[in-house]
């Protein structure tokens, strides 16, 4: 048994029937795999990961955040959903059916996660003929973006051969705690930390009240004249059917880039282009703010003693995107140095201490915070804090295989919340960089194009540099 | 906004993660419906079934059953998904998908329903190619077998060439109320009726703490000696993963049957088959009890009146079910008896008494009771109030089209719980009756074995009449 972080169970709190608060990905593998050696060979893997096998269980009158137990019911064929791509199987049916996927929240009673895989990949460009999709959806409680990877690394092997994996050894499974167990359990818990509590509880209330919770992994010595973010139809209630799609860049080109801006690295390029991209789009529908657009960057904090247990350990970074500038390199050597002033005020604060601040929420305040700042549309009537959050998670640069069948792209999605109805996802594996913009049907019903967007600003940001190159050269 | 009724609601208190309380199908369509086309052509009509696009609510403190209030944010793409079948698209294919499907809990903040349409039945006998499936899941707080039977009328036509249903007429959206109108309503509900509650409410306690809330449709004054059922392996504690599977029966085949036996009726052979069956599967686990096993028949009360609002008025019939008998013929025999004497008790109790009853019981006692009923396993220490549950529902005897499209077969599913982990829905459609186990992965993980020896009993039973048709002609 295993008390959930303040960070993990405050994504049980802040799920809403609009707001499932899951993580999830789309990967593709190359060849004929089945679903059976799918399933089989899964299964023999699936004890490397123990929270798969367990589920949550919540403690009387809330008085403590939730625990871990092995589920005794754990049944696999309940986490495996086995399908096919309608016709024509082509790339516009798997984004839909992903939507799908993503749009229904996991169930609480089993363990917080579930695979589709699905068949009939037979008209996507680049995917060979009867190669097959695994859509995956694990809750934010129960892994975070760093964790994710480190699930890759569980289950898939860097050759083609699969490894030996040493069989379980029998276990015995913890028995389900009483409620009065439990309600012990908290108050001791309760008790180990009385003098630290009212201080934090106070200032954790009252920002929380103040401005929803996600405040509390706001850079808070960061001057809010200076990192307001403008209003945007971005920054509004989300509605229950999520709308995803991706688009994949090429990792050597993307790197090219970034030697065109001295300084600039991997991360200022990818900005870039998401700000051309949102620019475009926002432009277009006549809804470009003056003030340049604020992304809120997620970076894990966790350090390599911890990197065993899954959980999230994540702290803030806030960048202005200089949505305002229409050239593309102009965008890149500002980006530079927006994110370098961004990492130092970062710095200062201290990742470790965010992370413990997140650890004091109890009473069940998160929720209620939460479920006030949905409820009471605090989000209508003041500034949003920022406008859009990019995760930026650097995966293998080399092929991974699933019991022998290579990994060909891996797409991730992420949460959205009411007042923040769009996060941009971005993975790197084997030379592919993906950005897999997710949102809602009422905020970016139109997400392909976005994401054609995004494809679009890569081009014209290497045209920008190719026409610089020639420059120099002159 | 309408408030639920008693029985209505407790299939809601009686939902756990293990047993979730909607009623299932599986329809099959010839030719090649689109699922674009089912899109546009349900959206259309969906209006005639307003419960379709209601959700519940809530009320505070659980002083009184929910209500239902129109849903401002009904999004049909939230409720259609879309996917094909896995090669080699035959039937095992598409019973493993319908189980899973079913297996899934309904989104309680939303609309009660979901459809699945299912594409690449490709290798299913009697299917032709490119028909499509449609799986369907709605609760059963929301609809009963008979409101099943309106449904299938509002949707289809029975004609080839659909008939014009008018538009819907702009409707104005009633407001969500408060929790503090909720109250009050509730309190004027309560206040109505408070010299019938009293009496009632101890009744209802008593029997529902004794013997699980299913005892109060249990015909009471049958005596209990007579009625009580045998333990049998289909009465234990259910799991969260369904098996369901169908066997298809020629209903002028099974009609030809009812004329062996004097007064037999077309239930009554139908109910033959099943104990034809139980008694094989039973006695080839070595599980079968000496005493015959108790099968209880939900009887539809409802008058022509109350045809218009969906919803369950049902009472119960408990029938015995011959399976200490060995000769399909004296199994009839038997059956025709023992359903004539279950009918004259049912009678004598008066179903609309039995529906009253079932209004009563607030301050979530339903809720409590079946989780204590659950959580105390009391199914293990008590004998069972019956073994089976059989569901025969008559549906239209000509065919039906949905968008121009034959509805090829319409099969049911219903949900099993704690200590009744077998159902058997039987629908019969245009010459075709069916008959659905539906069951969990721990009490018949093989259906499809019992689904056979459901065609084989029909089988056996049917050379029986012919032997004796012989004799007599002799």
């Amino acid at each position: 048994m295993q008390a959930l972080t303040g960070l993990d169970s405050s994504f049980l709190y802040l799920e809403t029937p609009n707001m499932p608060m899951h993580v999830g990905g789309l990967d593709i593998y190359e060849g004929s795999l089945t679903f059976d050696e799918f399933k089989e060979f899964f299964s023999k893997r699936i004890h490397l990961a123990p929270r798969l096998r367990q589920r949550l269980i919540e403690v009387p009158l809330s008085i403590d955040h939730p625990y871990w137990i092995d589920d005794p019911d754990f049944n696999i064929d309940l986490h495996l959903q086995h399908m096919a791509l309608p016709k024509p199987g082509d790339w516009k049916s798997l984004r839909k059916l992903t939507s799908h996927v993503f749009s229904q929240p996991l169930n609480r009673s089993r363990p917080l996660w579930e695979f589709v895989f699905v068949e009939g990949l037979e008209n996507i460009p680049q995917v060979p003929k009867g190669s097959v999709a695994v859509i995956s959806k694990i809750h934010h409680a129960a892994i975070d973006g760093a964790s994710g990877a480190e699930m890759l690394g569980l289950l898939f092997d860097v050759t083609k051969e699969p490894r030996e994996v040493p069989p379980e050894k029998p276990r015995e499974l913890e028995p389900i705690p009483s409620d009065i167990n439990l309600l012990y359990k908290s108050t001791m818990n309760y008790i180990k930390r009385p003098f630290k509590l009212p201080g934090l509880l106070y200032e954790t209330a009252k920002s929380t009240l103040a401005a929803g919770k996600i405040s509390r992994i706001q850079p808070s010595d960061v001057p809010r004249t200076i990192m307001n973010a403008p209003r945007t139809i971005l920054n509004q209630a989300v509605s229950a059917e999520r709308k995803w799609d991706t688009a994949l860049l090429s990792l050597p080109r993307i790197k090219a880039l970034k030697n065109a801006v001295e300084g600039a690295t991997l991360n200022d390029v990818v900005m870039a282009i998401c700000t051309g991209a949102l620019r475009r789009y926002l432009l277009e529908k006549n809804e470009l703010p003056d003030k340049p657009l604020i992304a809120m960057v997620p970076v894990s904090t966790r350090t390599k003693d911890e990197k065993d247990d899954m959980g999230n350990q994540v702290s803030a970074m806030l960048v202005q995107l200089p949505t305002d500038e229409e050239d593309p390199l102009k965008q890149l050597i500002r980006l530079q140095a927006n994110t370098k002033r961004g990492k130092q005020y970062q710095g200062a604060i201290g990742a470790k201490q965010l992370t413990e601040y997140a650890d004091f929420v109890p009473f069940g305040l998160g929720a209620q915070a939460a479920r006030l700042y949905t409820r009471m549309n605090v989000s209508k009537y003041h500034s949003p804090l920022f406008n859009v959050i990019i995760t930026n998670v650097p995966g293998p640069q080399i092929p991974l295989y699933m019991n022998g069948k290579k990994m060909l792209a891996h797409m991730g999605m992420a949460p959205i919340f009411d007042g923040m109805g769009l996060i941009l996802p971005i993975f790197s594996y084997n030379g592919v960089l993906s950005i897999s913009p997710t949102s809602c049907s009422n905020i970016m019903p139109d997400v392909s194009k976005f994401s054609r967007y995004l494809r679009e600003a890569a081009n014209t940001l290497e045209a920008s540099v190719l026409a610089l190159d020639k420059k120099k050269e002159k």
